[in-house]
């Protein structure tokens, strides 16, 4: 026998995910997947005038009545007003601007709690630079982990960068990071100033556009490498 | 300038996420990927029966010519007998059993090879468990480890959950990690003992499929559970 509780009239909370690439117009969503959002009329978004954007290309057959933005600050207690038209028995759907909604992207305190209010999740698959960068890479994937932002200030880098090594000497383990793409040029030059010659850098940029570019080396051939990455989608793998 | 050499006349190596649940038939590739693979001809797959299943669905224009198994324990030096129809100039296409290869599954070592020798990868979109059930946890997205598998024998496990712990205590970071199917009921069992009563406990248990169940709750509430995972597809997070 099973305790779970779930509200049979409340509607569904779909997690969808967006393209990794705005200004190109890149698929995002399986066919069958767009077939299940067809009818919803609401919509908790990161940003309204992106969120457009991907809605449209969602083909909905019902008009749009609502799109709600979320704040990244918002505590748990604020959030029920989002919720309204679920309790109605309505599905909403949860999207950020780029990508997969929670990850490296804002929208978790909303799934928690619809989960505290026993709402039905559904999470769509997606594009996931993640997960991309992590597959085109060829590095350990069956333990890695993910930083986001690694510290901006040059000593807590430089430490954070060593740290980081040391968790790939010890377990294999592959880092995954990320940095604001102005800033990208300076953290390459940083890492192959600081790792191990023997280290091997993957760079994923630009991923899912016409401009994408998977580059893996070890941190010696990088250093004779002429690569610009400034103001770029990038994201970073060591192993 | 840029000193990126690719082999201009060589195919492409396409990493290809397949289904998670071989059982249903649960749709897994965006239909402008597949457009990318109607002309492959030629797989390196992980397991036979099963990809044959996998690129039936692929609806290829062109006849299959060849499918080719790598082996788990290949060295380095052994896979180049793979890349012959790539150097011929032919695109390929890289399988494994279920989900995304290389995460969680092998294939990265073919990969690694395809860098040294200047093929260009492309990875396609397609179904992550670690990324589906990351998203609708609501735990925290913005830093999380991926650990596999964790140890068997009793005291390392015990050992292993409660450095999990820490590492959620110090820096929130969210754990993710897999059983056998016939042990879950045992881990899970394991972490309602070991785990403190506040930490957060999520399965995601058959996703993708008509199974697909996500349930999310302190220790302290799962310890009241009557929740059956034996021999199911499950993925455990804690926060």
């Amino acid at each position: 026998m099973e305790l779970i509780l779930m509200v049979e009239n409340h509607g569904n909370l779909f997690i969808i995910p967006s393209s990794i690439e705005q200004l190109e117009n890149v698929p995002f969503l399986l066919e069958e997947q767009k077939k299940l959002l067809y009818n919803i009329k609401y919509f908790i978004v990161e940003n309204e005038k992106v969120s457009r954007k991907t809605i449209k290309e969602l083909n909905l057959k019902t008009k749009l009545q609502s799109i709600m933005l979320f704040k990244h600050n918002d505590i748990l207690s604020n959030l029920d007003k989002y919720f309204i038209p679920i309790y109605n028995g309505e599905d909403m759907g949860l999207l950020s601007d780029s990508g997969t909604p929670c990850i490296a992207d804002p929208g978790s305190k909303i799934v928690e709690y619809a989960h505290l209010k026993n709402i039905k999740i559904q999470p769509l698959v997606g594009p996931s630079s993640i997960i991309l960068s992590l597959m085109a890479s060829g590095f350990n994937g069956q333990n890695f982990k993910f930083h986001g932002y690694i510290p901006k200030n040059s000593h807590d880098k430089e430490n954070y960068i060593k740290k980081m090594m040391r968790s790939i000497q010890k377990e294999r383990e592959t880092q995954i990071f990320i940095e604001t793409p102005y800033r990208n040029q300076k953290l390459l030059n940083d890492l192959v100033k600081i790792l191990d010659k023997k280290i091997r850098l993957c760079l994923a940029i630009n991923l899912t556009s016409s401009k994408e570019r998977i580059i893996c080396d070890s941190i010696e051939n990088w250093a004779h490498k002429k690569i610009n990455v400034d103001k770029q989608l990038c994201i970073f793998l060591i192993n």
